[in-house]
This record gives C-alpha cells, structure tokens and sequence, in this order.
C-alpha cells in the first residue's frame, strides 16, 4: 500500500469499500491484494473488472445464487463492472465419455434461451444495463492443438490433482477422465482473457478460481484476487440450496410461497440467510444479533422480518405485506387465506373423499390421499376429516385443505 | 485363426512369416492377433500396414535404430508397407514450459532436412521408394479444442500414469507438466488416422504403443498388434547405444572404423548382435551357437565375422574385405596399414614430442599428449616413446601412431 500515494479522504473509501466487500465472505485470497486493488481503482480512478462464471446447464436461480449475486452489487453498486462468463464452450461440447447425463450436450439455441433466463432473474439484483457479457466459446472454440498444449504446459499434473475431487478419486481408484483436467484450465484462461481482477466464487469454486491466478501469472497479466462467498444451506438447515435436493427458495416463486418457505428455515441459519441474501448492513446485522441476545427480539419476529425482506427484494414493498399478513392471519390465527382459488365442479354431488382430493389434484394418487387423510392432513370447511372411506356431498362454497398451505373452494357448474 | 479357411499352402506361409516376424523381438501384444492378421493379409490378398513413429529431432541413424529398420525390412521384403511417420507436429511444437534443451521447436527447415537425412540412411536399410511417407502435423494441426477434449475424454488419468516415467516421477514428487500427457495421446491418435496393422518400436516404446491400441478401439477401428525389439546395448555392453553415450556405430561411419568398433563389441554381446542387426536367418545363427559351444568357431572368428558383416550391410562386399585384410594385418600382425595419411611439415625440423602430437592433431591438447606417453600410447617408427620430453628430429617417412588405430607419414615441404 506504500507505493500508493492515498489523500486521508481516499484512505478512508478504500477502508469503507474493503470492508463492505469483506462482509459475510468465506475467503479472500489474498487479503492484501484486494485492498491494493481497491486503492488502485480509486488512485487511477479505473473500475475493476469483476467475473463471474455461469454454468449455462442450470439456469433456475434461488437465494443459493443470490449470495454471489449480492456481493456483486455491492460491487456494482461502487461504480466496478461486472463481467458475466457463459460458460457455452463447455456447455456445447457436453460429456465426451457419455456418462454424465447432467452435462449433455447443448445446442446453440438451448445456450441462448438459457442465458436470457438467467438474464431475466438475475435482473432482479443487478443492473444488466451495466454487465459486460461475454461467451467463452469466443475464444475457446478458437484454440489449436498446438495452443492447448502450450496451455497444458503451464500447469503440472500434481497440482491439477490436488482438486479436492480429483484427489479423492484417484484415492478410491475411481476413474478420472482426462478431458476432465480441461474444465479448470478453461476457467483459468478465460480470466487470462478478460484481465479481470476479482473472481467471485462459492467455496466450492476455490480450486478453480486460484486457477485462474496461476494462469494470469504464467501469461504474464496482474493476478486476480479470489472472494469466496460461502455456500447456503437450504430450508432443510443441512444441505447445500439445490434444486434437485428441493430445498430451495426460487426468485421467481410467488410472494405467499416464499414467504412460507422463509418462515421454515430454522432458526440458527436466520442470521446466516440475513447476511447472505438480504441488503442488511453489517451493523443493521449486528445490532439484530445483540437484540436476540437479551430477549429484546422475539426469533419469531426475526424471522418474519427476514421473510418480509426476501419477498420485499423479489416482489416489492406491496408484495411482502401482504404475503405477511395471509400469513399471519392463516398460519398464526388458523385463520384460512382471503383468495382462496376457486374450483368449479363438474363431477357428481357424492363423491368419496379420496376420489374428491384426487380430481381436485389436491393430492397426486388415491394411496397419496389416503395417508394424509390418515396423518388427519384434510380439512372439510376446517373440519378434520378422520375417515378415508368417508363420502362427501358437495355444496356451493365447501372449502377442501390439504396440509397447512393448500385450500380450494368447491362452486358448481350453472 | 477358425473362422479363416486357409489352404495347407496358406496355412505353411503364415507359419512362416509369423516365425519370420517373431525373430528376436522382445515382445508382441498380443501375439495371437499377429497371427490372425498375416493370415488376414494372405486370405484376402492385401497387404498389412507397418507403422514406425520418428522423433524428427535426432536424425543420425546408428546400428541400435537398424534393430527396428531391420524388422521393418523383413515385412517390406514380403510385400507389406511400411508407414513412417514423422512426429513433426510435435517438433514444431518445441517444450511449453521451457525447460527441455532437446526438445526445442524446429522449423519447417530444420524438421525437413532432418527427415531427409534419416530417409537417405534409411534406404541403406529398406527400399524407400516402396515405403509411405507421413508427417502427422498432417492432421494434428486441424486438431480444435473441442476435438482435443473429445480425444481426452477417451483416455483416464490413471491409465496415463501408469507410465513407467509418469509413475517414478509422481512417487518421487518430481513433476510432470500436463503437456506431456499428449505425446503419447498423439501417437495413438496416428495410428487412429493411419489404420495402421501394426506398430514397431523398441521396449522403451511399449506404453506409447498400446496407447495406439487403445485409441484405436475407442474409435472404433481394429486394434493394431505392438512388435516390440529389445534394446541394444553400445560398445561398452552395457548401456542403450545412443549418440549421447559415444558407444555407438554409425550407418554412415567409414568401413575400417566401424569394422574396428564392431570388433570392440563384448563377446557375450556378439549373438545378440547377429540376431538384432545382421540378415542372418535364425537357422544360421543358430548353427552358429552351437559351432561357437562345441568349439568349432573360434569367439574371434564368429566377431570377425559379425564385424565383415555390418560393413558388408552398409558398404559393399569388397569394402567389407578390405577393412577385414587392413584389421588383420594391423592389429592381428602388429604390422601398420597400407594406407596412412600423409602430413606434409612445414615446421621446424628438431621438435618436442608433445609439440608434435598436437600440431598433427592426433591429440587435443599437451596434456593429453602427455597423457598417452605416459601411458605408453606413442609410438615413432613402431618403437614406444617412454618420455614425454624428448625431442624429435622430423625425418621424411616418419611414422607417428597414437593408440591403436591412428598413424600419420611425415614428408617434408619442398
């Protein structure tokens, strides 16, 4: 920092700066180096360029990617710019070996439509006007022979084999295919391309964005810095947010859902949840934590300001009172909701219970519906329904409940 | 071999050629197939592919690369074609990291000249106008990414490190850059392009060789049989013959020294090099072992013979003679050779021995001339100079000897 010749005024942006991005961070490697790059952009007045990697195979967003994404409007926010990396080069080319079905192979098209969907999601938290966007097939499908070999000869196998992964692998003499070395030298050398200076990343993308550093440095570029976000467990509290494990929050999910999907996470992440998917200061954060602490605030009210919050960022200030006060007024009162969807019905006035939620879709199978009858899951105008074999007369208004979140109201065909 | 419906005559001349083909090599993977593939080749009349790999930085062709040549020779004899391939794409490419002087990149130039001058000392060995030319930057250099991880994708870590060198160097910590992965990758990728039959090459090649096998398969083509030649011992008996150990004799190398050279050859070495370098038929060699147990040849005899017979191989019959009646009559008589080289002297008439030896550059330097006086290695008029400080008084017709082989007439300007 010496060399830099910094005003007291300067000074004091970069302390502010440095620890607003520091804020709820895993890892930064190296510390020192991102200070000096923030007191570089604010000397030379230069913004810095910071990437971010998207893997075009999975495109639905839940506050598992907010994480990132937030720490990239802050960014955003101070004036840098915001380097998106569709990764379609490896997209397009899917699995050589043929086994994974995950990575199967994309056209064009499927690339395209993905990346708009992302783009629209992601507008929710960052200003797309002001990302640069970049495909890295522009300069990967571009590469020879003779230029991947001299790529290859800018990294030795043991260090490739030190990826968690691959390590455990080769231990348990589980197959590791050769073209599989080629996903972190890619990520490496599109950073090398993009002279970017910071690499943001969950934790499980360490290896892969320090590749990024060492190929920067072999190709003779400033090195980026790594900030490594840390990973969000989903509503089950124990396992990463994913989609396939279903214990998500999506950011296009309606306002009631994800206000209920907030109110379930369990209480000793709602501190984590506020610091990584909400725009709560540090000190707001920190001034909650006390409050907790001496019994000032109620967790139950805590949580329901984070719910308000994480509806409030997707759908507005309008949205979250409203979903917060159904709620309220259903889940906390037992009180059913004021829009209930209504089904007009068709059928025959007498109709068995099961054959009843069944039409409904309430419930997806008769054997379905039998064990939430059982687990005294159905409600009949807020009525338990304790026999499964029990036949119902539909009349004008009967309200139908499946556990605690499904109603619907019965109207007949005129 | 069922499914092919050989004729006695067919069947006769499969014998003989796989026990033709199978003499004196070190290894055929899988011999089986070699069998199926001669006979393949008789049935439907059409000749096998003999694939042999160049390194195009090396091109001096001594007696250890005739082991190969040799081999080839019998195949091409019996009408099958040989395939060289230079590795040019690979010359050209040089070492990415820098680091290996012996692998530093050629030009177009230099990789053509080098091919030259191996095919112009090949054609003492196998008739180069039958023989099918290849440079494999042909095709490697089409190579895109996209096909390079295709490549990649058909090959695992593991099976890579099993290399012999690959497995020392990781056991020893000693690195391996992730370039080197690919030489193997491409040998066996030529082969893929080639269709080749079959793939020759010394021991020292077997990993490489099966790497075409592999690559082969994956692709879908039949599998090329590997004929592997044991390595030949140099001079000294007992290291790999190479240019870089000075225990080698050169195909290009005058008939009296390579004569003299090969008589220098162990005598537990001398069938081996019947076998491997020789156009004796494996009945000949073997009646020669048994004269040599029995005591019928003379060891001396059998190495004088072996010695008639590389020249023979490499510079006619009546120059093999020659060298054979010139050794004789120097080294078996102690007599001196007909034909020493003539120095003119144009210095003074009373000089230092070791003044002299270095002005006729028979030796480098006067401590080296000091040196073989010492070691009784001098010689004036055949009587040994026991001083390194004498003076000699030039005469016409003096005959200087250095060692055993180096002799020069003085004659004096007119």
């Amino acid at each position: 920092m010496n060399e830099l010749k910094l005003t007291k005024e300067q000074s004091l942006e970069v302390k502010r700066q440095f620890e607003l991005y520091s804020q709820g961070v895993q890892e930064i490697i190296p510390t020192e180096e991102l200070e000096v790059k923030i007191a570089k952009s604010i000397v030379e007045n230069r913004p810095l360029k910071i990437k971010l990697g998207l893997d075009p195979s999975a495109p639905d967003v839940h506050l598992g990617h907010t994480v990132v994404l937030n720490k990239m409007r802050q960014f955003q926010e101070n004036g840098h710019i915001i380097q998106l990396i569709i990764g379609d080069f490896t997209g397009k080319i899917g699995d050589p070996t043929g086994k994974s079905i995950a990575r199967k192979q994309l056209t064009d098209e499927e690339v395209k439509h993905n990346a708009k969907t992302y783009f629209e999601q992601f507008a929710k938290v960052i200003d797309m006007e002001k990302v640069e966007l970049h495909y890295n097939s522009k300069w990967l499908s571009n590469l020879n022979f003779e230029d991947v070999i001299q790529l290859a000869g800018k990294i030795t196998v043991a260090r490739l084999l030190e990826r968690d992964d691959f390590e455990e692998r080769m231990a348990f003499n589980k197959p590791i295919s050769l073209h599989e070395f080629f996903y972190p030298l890619m990520q490496g050398y599109d950073s090398v391309v993009l002279e970017n200076d910071i690499e943001l990343g969950g934790t499980d993308q360490h290896f892969n964005i320090l590749m990024g550093r060492h190929f920067q440095e072999k190709f003779g570029k400033e090195k980026q810095v790594a900030i490594l976000m840390p990973l969000l467990e989903g509503l089950d509290g124990v396992e990463k947010m994913s989609k396939s494990k279903k214990n998500y929050i999506g950011i296009d999910e309606s306002p009631q859902e994800m206000y209920g999907k907030a109110m379930s996470i369990p209480d000793e992440l709602m501190m984590k949840y506020f610091e990584l998917v909400t725009d709560f200061t540090p000190n707001q954060i920190s001034t909650m934590k006390a409050e907790l602490q001496n019994g000032i605030l109620h967790p139950r009210d805590a949580k329901m300001l984070l719910a308000n919050t994480i509806v409030r960022m997707y759908h507005g200030n309008d949205a979250a009172e409203n979903a917060e006060s159904q709620f309220v007024s259903v889940f906390q009162k037992g009180a059913m909701p004021e829009d209930i969807p209504v089904v007009i019905w068709e059928g025959n006035q007498e109709v068995s219970i099961i054959d009843l939620l069944v039409e409904l879709k309430l419930l997806n199978s008769k054997s379905e519906a039998r064990r939430m009858i059982d687990n005294r899951g159905v409600k009949l105008d807020g009525n338990k329904v304790e026999d499964s074999t029990l036949s119902v007369t539909v009349k004008e208004g009967l309200i139908v409940q499946v556990g605690k979140r499904k109603f619907i109201k019965m109207k007949f065909f005129m």
